[in-house]
């Protein structure tokens, strides 16, 4: 096999320095299991669902529009320009991964429906700057004018380092410049309320080798926090303009916001080698993992601004946990996890992949949460297959929203999920995610890696890597050992060997064939949460690997209200479909007058009898029901 | 001592059946006590900051311009004139129960400017129908128009009830009038997305005698909940536009919306003898305090759209509890317990107005808050005294919102509040709520029954009651025994007896200085929530006869997040202002990593201390301190 490497050749996010590199796109290539399953069901149904309901709904139809000058009714929310690059991203992603000629056709014809929109100094938006419409840069605070162009640029980073170029690169390089000109040292001193173009602009930077554009990114991280917002109900920190960024410790209001903007901020710190201000993005990122993140990796713990909460505020009814935030989670850990090859980046990207992103779509693929609870209280309704949703408020996944950050979101993840699986380094090769891929590569020092990895992870703990080609040089190839696991074990050559720590190496000269197992004891275990989140106090959660379980009301045969378990009960492990857990039903009678009083036992109706849970990213799938993770303890 | 009764002497409710009536407001005047003060302070103190207020920020100005006929800048959000008339009406009552010249000049000025914006055909309103403004009637869900109207019936209600008519009166009944043509049975099919024109209207048939006010609010609430509010992204249970109103068996949606429904559902029911619709409230009242109310009283467990939750979501720290909420629902008890005479109804006011209500006001009047935690995670910051608040998220109590409907509300309530204290029946005075006051009123029956009533209530649960004229006729004297309480006595002539059930009644006749004492044990005690309110599993909470106390850090020395309370402590009580419980402080380390895990105990630091709690109602009156009602248990 011989692998064609281009410098164009790469994933999301390619920093100038780190402990760890990416890998470019192509070299590592899902051949089954979960992940390629969904990458053909995000190529397949996803992708052309999106296309499909922007379509119908105008969104696409506003550059048609835009670009013939004359007046009209804008379709949608003022940012929607923003899910179309979306799309293009994900398109541009799914093309690098799986040529398909027919995608191609599509992704040129929507690109040339948006290059048509462009203005003649470079600034492209369909809702502001047009007579009849608001000026440009009016509303800093909500036009999210810079983040919908963000994702313009990131698209065409996409594009860029999949195809080395076309005309959305053409066109976002006309954005980024006219943004240069608007907002650099020299223009105009003003953020957007909504951050997006901070990792946008280095990306492009990165990709293009124009240091214009990492220099304004760093521009926009350096005026946030200095009260360039006008003030709003929800205090400034909804912006994250109340502390500058290099002063903060934890992150603080809007999740999406927060979480783009730290990515853009490492983003920027890497490229300027700006110690402190990634120093202070790695401790906001432990901040926030310890008292403010869920247990399925979710953030954001307020429907009402779409926020983080205090510390430890983490109900689980009231989660928000919205399906941009654990994306945006994981753009800010991988971009952490290369820059200091520290495990632990890779752990947070693991479980937040498997149980907050992955909860959102459908099995399908044809609808979406939202918001993702983890107590849901009253039986969903399904949302009508034909109909705009809301954001699904007690209700099941939806197949469209009126504000549709999260499906198109998901789709350009799932296309380019396996960049955040490996990563290598002068001498090494890193495994951070697990599934059956193939990784072909060359190591910074110029030698080649080459293996097979086949592992039904996280179902099972097996991981097997077998060389595929023969070496000259001896490569350091890294497992990660997660930190939910105990007891695991590498078997090189027939050998097991306890291993410790977060990361097991195997250095070596490498020959085809030669064969690396890992075994991560991999069974059903209670998770207790710290005593400082009230909202969940008394109460377990089972965990499986990195998979958070879940009980829906149509297993247990009973509203999960009325579900206790017993004290010290142990889940039964008979694999990952089917994991149960010992529960008892409470009966409470209806109180008479309030809900307090001296306090009296509840009156437990059956003996402990199994119920089977079920993986938390899964639930919903089968109708209304209702659901909880935490259980109460007897 | 003679009283003149005339029919327009009255408080806010006069129902024209029900099980017991209300007292003329004249009949039962506050001697001193807790009562007469807040009423002294409201006259003094809080009416003239609502005056300045409005003044200041052009709401009252309002009404100028739009006399004038000429464009104008309308200031503040559409349902302003709503809170000059919540003025107007606290203006009211407050001359009803004490004459006061300057009070009646600037009422008289007030009044003036209001009556100067109606239009000719008796429209009121001064955001709406104007050339220059949106049309009337164009947004029935967001506009606020019968809302606000309603008020301004209200306003009139009082002022016909306290001084017998006069301009606000006639300005009123040609508002009235226009609607009856506007959205009588002939007229436009649809309902206010605010209720409150519906209890409004039937009071003022009730005042007037115009049955064509009662008619039409029966019409506005038989509309309701057959989906004429377009639909909104909270639901239409928000509306209340989901259900028809005798269909529904729990509140829902817009805790404030909800209950001003209710409680003109009341009012429509008993004026129709519409047993089938006094019994569906009844139902929702039930079950809405069973399962959807605070410790306090306080009802509203979203912020998001200030809505109840669903059934045993009652998050703390996210409690909304909204104060014009707590108002509302004493409006609904207190309709309730004049149509049935039930003790519950009085219980709820009685903990409602200790708790959520006057946890509002700053003790010195001139701040409030507007939503009302339970639990305050991070130190507030005080609201500048000269500056118009958003609705406090996170701060101290504030001199004024830019959405300001509780401290109108509040001023309107304190000033008739001694109007839920005593009812008559035929042959009976019913005392439900205890202070110091002096009662002097006439039964059903004809029979004078006056009586001084000395308490220190809650604060003691001694009850002195002595009777202060020589009557001819027995009277039956019932008191509320209030369902927290156990062990109460009753003595009368010197001769203890123990008493069962929630009210005691005692018929005789009375002569000058016969004397009853009700002893209700007034101790701190433990509360322990219903286990299906998962927010607060594992807690306590510490009362005090109706009053919830806190603990603040201020008193506990450190952030309350890390106090919890030996299983099985008790609190010790010194009286009502010294209150102490034994408390630990946890130390927990930081987690690293997620605060999730196999489960650890916490150390506790230091041995069981006492620490004070402060009645709820009274917390951040001593500046910036996290606070919490409810305790986890070690």
């Amino acid at each position: 096999m011989t692998i064609t490497h281009t410098t164009v050749a790469a994933g999301p996010v390619v920093p100038s320095t780190g402990a760890l590199r990416p890998l470019p796109l192509g070299d590592l290539r899902l051949t089954g299991g979960y992940w390629a399953d969904w990458q053909q069901r995000n190529a397949d149904t996803v992708i052309r669902h999106c296309e499909t309901w922007m379509e119908r709904i105008g969104w696409t139809g506003n550059f048609d529009a835009a670009a013939t000058g004359d007046p009209f009714d804008h379709a949608g929310i003022e940012f929607v320009d923003s899910e179309v690059y979306k799309l293009l991203e994900a398109m541009a992603w799914q093309l690098g991964v799986q040529p398909d000629d027919d995608l191609a056709d599509r992704y040129d014809r929507l690109v040339d429906r948006v290059a048509a929109a462009q203005d003649a100094d470079g600034y492209l938006h369909t809702a502001f700057g047009r007579p009849w419409q608001r000026p440009r840069w009016s509303d800093m605070e909500w036009g999210h004018e810079l983040y919908s162009m963000g994702h313009l640029l990131q698209a065409a980073v996409a594009r860029l380092r999949t195809a080395g170029g076309g005309r959305l690169v053409d066109v976002a390089v006309r954005v980024a410049d006219h943004l240069v000109e608007v907002f650099g040292s020299d223009g105009r001193e003003a953020v957007c309320g909504h951050p997006e173009i901070e990792p946008a602009l280095v990306e492009l930077g990165r990709a293009t080798g124009d240091r214009r554009y990492v220099d304004l990114a760093r521009t926009f991280v350096e005026r946030r926090g200095h009260g360039l917002l006008a003030p709003i109900e929800y205090g400034q920190e909804y912006f994250q303009d109340d502390v500058p960024v290099r002063d903060a410790d934890v992150l603080r209001g809007h999740a999406v916001r927060a979480l783009y903007l730290a990515a853009g901020a490492v983003d920027v710190a890497v490229e300027t080698g700006d110690a402190e201000l990634l120093r202070a993005v790695e401790t906001q990122w432990a901040n926030t993992v310890a008292k403010r993140t869920y247990l399925t990796g979710a953030m954001g713990a307020h429907h009402q601004d779409e926020a983080f909460g205090a510390d430890f505020e983490l109900p689980p009814d009231r989660e928000y946990g919205e399906t941009c935030a654990a994306i945006a989670s994981n753009m800010l850990s991988w971009r952490l996890l290369l820059e200091t090859g520290e495990s632990k980046y890779a752990d947070l990207i693991e479980r937040t992949l498997h149980n907050a992103v992955m909860v959102a779509p459908r099995e399908d693929g044809r609808a979406f949460f939202y918001a993702n609870t983890m107590h849901q209280r009253v039986e969903g309704t399904v949302p009508p297959e034909d109909e705009v949703s809301r954001r699904a408020l007690s209700s099941l996944r939806a197949p469209w929203f009126e504000v549709s950050c999260c499906p198109t979101n998901l789709s350009r993840t799932i296309a380019s999920v396996q960049s955040v699986f490996a990563t290598v380094s002068d001498d090494g090769l890193q495994l951070h995610q697990y599934g059956d891929y193939e990784v072909d590569t060359v190591l910074g020092d110029g030698t080649r890696a080459a293996f097979s990895v086949r592992s039904d992870w996280p179902r099972s703990g097996r991981v097997e890597v077998v060389a595929t080609t023969d070496g000259d040089e001896p490569v350091a190839l890294r497992l990660r050992v997660p930190s939910w696991s105990s007891g695991a074990t590498l078997d090189v050559a027939g050998q097991a060997v306890p291993v410790e720590g977060d990361t097991v190496t195997v250095r070596r000269v490498f020959a085809t064939g030669d064969r690396i197992v890992l075994e991560v004891p991999v069974h059903a275990r209670i998770t207790v949460p710290d005593p400082r989140i009230d909202a969940v106090r008394g109460t377990v959660a089972v965990e499986r690997g990195p998979l958070v379980y879940a009980l829906e009301s149509l297993e247990a045969g009973v509203d999960v209200r009325d579900v206790v378990v017993p004290a010290g009960a142990e889940p039964v492990d008979h694999g990952a479909d089917d994991v149960r857990l010992p529960v008892r039903t409470r009966a409470v009678p209806d109180p008479v007058g309030l809900p307090y009083g001296a306090g009296t036992d509840p009156l437990s109706v059956d003996g402990p009898r199994e119920v089977r849970l079920v993986p938390y990213a899964t639930w919903g799938n089968r109708g209304p029901s209702t659901m909880r993770v935490f259980l109460p303890v007897e």
